[in-house]
């Protein structure tokens, strides 16, 4: 391969992520270069390495010009018509293991560690990282590679640590709201243990954890501020995105999110990988059970159990798994205020205070403080009911929102429409899939205030003309559009 | 999934394939779209479908900014800050059938076409294109989805028609310099028959045919000029590339070349599209067998030979495949410019005329006449020899040379090396992707008298100081970078 002399043009566009370099095509056969090849730029003494495009297109670039990405002007310092030299910079080694994976090689921690280090140092292209996503996808992880994906994970971010027992937990989503985090943390941070929760905002639901809690206090907070606030207080409930834990896990979601994919390998790899960063070393994990989370039944639900304990055992956490019931929203509100007023009301024990959430979260909080060793095996539910009904958890919450940054409380949505029943009888069901498409379709999670408001629960009584839930947006238009959905998609089943 | 209005911000970078649109985070956020998401943009009466990418730069875009890249703004006629509305489009059907191939689904007609009429109109992401190629790759085509994939493949692309019986040929590659099609083709013109022979630029090999041919004559030729040629001479010679045919194998490609991955289902599909796409009724194939090629032995290659027999038999089509000898170069020269003066040679007999490549192309010839129908059998070759050695073959050759547009041949490298023996002996082989590799990097294929002229070959006697091969090459430079190859590399093997 031969190396060439170029005038830079800057093309005047930012990647956020991978290092782009354009070429023509003619230059591009001249100095016998291809799209996806690495090239070295060097301006100078400074230099830095490039994936080539190239473009068949002689009105971008003209023979002779070498387009330049925002990202690689910034890191030479060049402007338009400096002059570079590029040369031939080889494929990252990681590709040959990436193939490897595709013709189904089980890949030991350097192979893994390496493809995991130029994933979250953008060194791959779209094409490449499909290629592994695809390959684990396929032909799967086995457990020996899923620990060395989850460590390498680890190695290449950010981590934490403190003194004492850090605890964390995890639910594998698919139940609108069942925001446990927001009161099982202010609990066993109240039996002075350390839960420093890192969550994520929705993808495809009404609402994460970060999103709820942004309703009460700020949640982009910078690692040392997080570390500040666990110190002093031994809690913390933040978005995990505003800190760089595990990293290349957000980057394998981005190739698996436009294909719906969601590989099991990297699942497992993916929760234990942020748990680990954040140094828990006793980890809870609820798995809940129904029609419209991962886990259909519990011979699933158990099989990923099993794997999760088997991966947090090789990485040295104790980790303890529960099955729960994933059937219906777990708590009253979907969508990001009405969720934090759920969480609100349990912590200062209003009469609005959903027993299920409550009873779940109480349940939750009792088995990690006695994992942790705090407190004696069967005495967990009750001292968690003691923490949360003498107001030690909502102190915890109190000063955290404090300490992170007292938000004011978003307004409920304006407009509002009650959904009644046309029937009398029993809930038999509620469609998780369709109360969040609802709750989305109002507003929520981006309008904090939308949402829907749940009056009815599974088994729960109904005459005609009660209403079943209320749904809140903040404009008309919006809400048209979720009372369009009403018409189609069944949210309650009654009998 | 909600609307909005936004101000366009051309983005000044064309992609020349898939359309894009850009929107900042917190825009995607507000109105509930991601990375992937597909939108329909209206601008007045004009609309057009792109995909849009988010970016987290602010700086890149700002609030109530669309992105748009060349090709979208032309086809909406749009300015800076022109209003447009974006709609939430859905997802291209042709992913969900994309899904279910990667989870080992056998793909139908109307399945195989919609994704292969997406990629050739560019809807697909690489992402979704990649997780396509993997999911052929990883699990395979079976004979109905090849027939499928090829048909779709001819379908969406341009093809041509003749009256009279269409031949092709098609060797799968490997070999330095074997070409035969330049021989080959205009011996079965000069017994009347046609062939409409498109050929390929080198990728990685030191020349293709195309890149031979254009030293004689221009290759880039129209679909109207092309049909003119064949028309009135029977034969052309000219780059596929110029035609549209089918040009969704050239976009699989374009996947599979950065991974260098080479599916089966994939190869066969792509050179019998072509096949197909330019008319052909019979087609000779040539699996070469060695350690350059793509089939190491002969079981290896009488497997794939079977796998293009059922193919064509199920596209209507009579297909022959030879198993040759792929363990050294055919011909002499290596390099487009060294290798047209093999085929002239050889049409012009002179006593350069590599006999290796003589009578390869008179066995090829041979097939082809009898296969035509045109020949008895068993008389193929003597027809083939009697129209090469009567000058019919090189006066075709002549003609459409003139026809496509005679082109100045270019000069030979001015810097030449000639590599001698240190061994006296016979020679046992000759490493293929050393010789290519010196040919490259003495700049072949860009460089056209660029490469190698060989003079010895397998068997031939050595003594010590007898010239192996000359290299040549355009500049200084490049010679010194294939000396470099010779130390570690070994091009001959004389015991």
């Amino acid at each position: 391969m031969a190396n060439g002399n170029f005038k830079i043009k800057p093309m005047n566009i930012e990647t956020g992520g991978i290092l782009i370099a354009v070429l023509n095509q003619s230059d591009a056969r001249k100095h016998d270069f291809r799209s996806g090849d690495r090239i070295l730029i060097k301006k100078g003494k400074k230099e830095i390495t490039a994936v080539l495009d190239v473009t068949s297109l002689p009105r971008t670039l003209a023979n002779g010009k070498l387009g330049l990405f925002q990202e690689v002007i910034e890191h030479l310092k060049a402007k338009k018509n400096d002059e570079v030299t590029i040369h031939f910079a080889g494929k990252p080694e990681s590709l040959v293991y990436i193939k490897q994976k595709l013709h189904g090689k089980v890949l030991n921690q350097k192979e893994l560690h390496s493809i995991v280090d130029d994933i979250t140092n953008d060194r791959l292209t779209d094409i490449e990282k499909t290629a592994f996503v695809m390959g684990g996808y396929m032909n799967g992880f086995n457990k020996q590679e899923t620990v060395y994906l989850t460590k390498s994970m680890v190695e290449t971010g950010e981590t934490l640590s403190f003194k004492g027992t850090v605890l964390d937990k995890h639910c594998i989503g698919g139940v609108p709201n069942n925001r446990t985090s927001m009161i099982v943390a202010p609990i066993v941070a109240a039996a002075g243990l350390i839960m420093p929760k890192t969550s994520s905002r929705a993808i495809t639901s009404p609402a994460g954890t970060a999103d709820t809690m942004e309703c009460l206090a700020k949640v982009e907070l910078s690692k040392k501020k997080i570390e500040k606030v666990i110190q002093k207080f031994g809690v913390c409930l933040v978005h995990g995105g505003s800190m760089k834990l595990a990293p290349a896990d957000d980057k394998i979601i981005e190739i698996e999110r436009p294909l719906s994919i969601d590989a099991e390998g990297q699942l497992l790899a993916s929760v234990m990988a942020k748990k680990h960063s954040v140094g828990a070393k006793v980890v809870l994990i609820d798995i809940p059970i129904g029609p419209s989370t991962k886990s259909k039944n519990r011979s699933e639900a158990n099989k990923l159990k099993k794997k999760f304990v088997q991966l947090g055992k090789a990485l040295g956490m104790k980790v303890k798994v529960i099955l729960t019931d994933g059937s219906e929203p777990i708590g009253n509100g979907v969508g990001p205020l009405l969720e934090a007023r759920d969480v609100l009301a349990i912590l200062q024990h209003t009469d609005a205070a959903p027993k299920d959430l409550r009873e779940k979260s109480l349940m939750m909080a009792g088995i990690l403080l006695e994992l942790s060793g705090k407190v004696k095996k069967g005495k967990g539910y009750h001292r968690a009911k003691y923490l949360l009904d003498s107001g030690l958890a909502w102190q915890k919450m109190y000063d955290i929102i404090q300490a992170q940054g007292k938000q004011k409380m978003p307004y409920l949505g304006k407009y509002s429409f009650d959904v009644k029943s046309s029937r009398k009888g029993k809930v038999k069901s509620i469609n998780n899939l369709v109360i969040a498409k609802l709750a989305r379709t109002c507003g929520a999670p981006f309008d904090k205030g939308a949402g829907l408001y749940l009056y009815k629960k599974k088994k729960d009584k109904v005459e005609v003309g009660d209403v079943l839930f209320t749904m809140y947006a903040y404009s008309d238009e919006k809400m048209l559009q979720a009372k369009k959905i009403l018409i189609n998609q069944k949210s309650f089943e009654i009998k």
